[in-house]
């Protein structure tokens, strides 16, 4: 993606996949909530979700990647039902619920500490899309420019929880096993995208990889006529 | 409690264990949102975890409960602790949770309409507590107040998701049912705290109950010197 080597079927697939955990960011705060009888830990920790889910409209993290969606080509619609969402997306953005909801909260307060190198990420991304993904419309590449703002806070505030209340060795190992199974999950989501956009038709690809895995038998709009021109 | 008979030590053991209940309001709010894939229910459900938590100090229902207990006796540390909270309260309380946390959204957002007759039950409350108990300063009274504005609004926004997604007989069958459910476990917090409270030493009880449970062989602090002053 930084280096400008993804066809407009890779964003997209990127895009739509992306959303199922953006989707599910609101619902892990609040199991994180949910599990943490501290006042003063749940107040913290709230804004998150209003981050996320916004007070009305489109305002918050999801609507503006609903509208990153929308200047990709990806209707409301397609990425509200998931149905682009590949199984080892699925499974990895539920492994990560599925944390929040059974391990006590510090653990998955720790497991958000990637976020600690988000806005390095988010600047270099931002500068990708204005060089090499020019196609898609400047308009909807705000949320980038908010989580520049926001990581850092969270970030902060997640790790001094973390410091604060893993204060045992035993706690301390629970925290980086946490953070460990965090970037597992994340590298699995991108692992599977990146499984599925080699899988898709792609000229330069296909000499690369020698003729393999350039069928696209199935129905997936994003493998047909919307796809596959260069960028 | 509305006709006056309650004493010092029973209104001091109904707050101390009703506090238990007070402090799982936002984690069983945070769990129903955690299961919610709707923004729009969970932008709805937000403000409830704000009202009980507050943004700071003591703003927020908790804090308004913690000072009710300071003008009843009982201090911030001993309602935080949860040290005069009866097994059956916190069996009750826990079951509320595990409900919120384990059953769809909409029937944990069913179980919650309890508080369609709040307004009435507070407003009496209120009433009793000016009329029979003065000794408890009306300062810390405030809690009943808010109730009295915030219940018709939060029952409601519950009652129209209840009306609105429980669209089939059977999910009505499942919001009855978690109503009648969350019904039980008022009362098995009422009579856990009426059998403790019978349990104590009482002048005019004891003649009543002839001479039965007036043993007082814990050290629970709520039935030692504190207590036992007619109101």
């Amino acid at each position: 993606m930084n280096s400008g080597q993804l066809q407009r079927q890779d964003i997209r697939i990127w895009v739509a996949n992306r959303f199922y955990y953006q989707a599910a960011i609101p619902i892990k705060d609040a199991a994180i909530m949910s599990n943490c009888p501290m006042r003063e830990v749940r107040r913290l920790w709230l804004h998150r979700i209003m981050d996320h889910d916004g007070a009305k409209d489109d305002e918050g993290g999801i609507g503006a990647w609903l509208r990153l969606g929308e200047v990709c080509g990806l209707s409301r619609r397609e990425l509200l039902d998931h149905r682009h969402v590949l199984p080892g997306v699925r499974f990895a953005v539920d492994a990560y619920v599925n944390f929040a909801r059974t391990r006590p909260w510090p653990e998955a307060v720790a497991s958000s500490l990637t976020e600690l190198f988000a806005p390095d990420l988010m600047a270099k991304r931002l500068e990708a899309f204005k060089r090499y993904y020019p196609w898609v419309d400047a308009s909807g590449l705000d949320y980038f420019g908010r989580r520049l703002v926001q990581a850092p806070r969270d970030s902060g505030e997640a790790l001094k929880l973390t410091l604060d209340y893993c204060d045992t060795r035993e706690r301390q190992l629970a925290a980086t096993h946490a953070l460990q199974f965090k970037c597992d999950l994340l590298w699995a989501i991108l692992d599977a995208i990146h499984a599925r956009c080699l899988a898709l038709p792609h000229p330069r690809r296909r000499g690369e990889l020698s003729g393999q895995a350039v069928k696209s038998s199935d129905s997936n709009p994003l493998s047909t006529s919307k796809g596959g021109s260069p960028t």
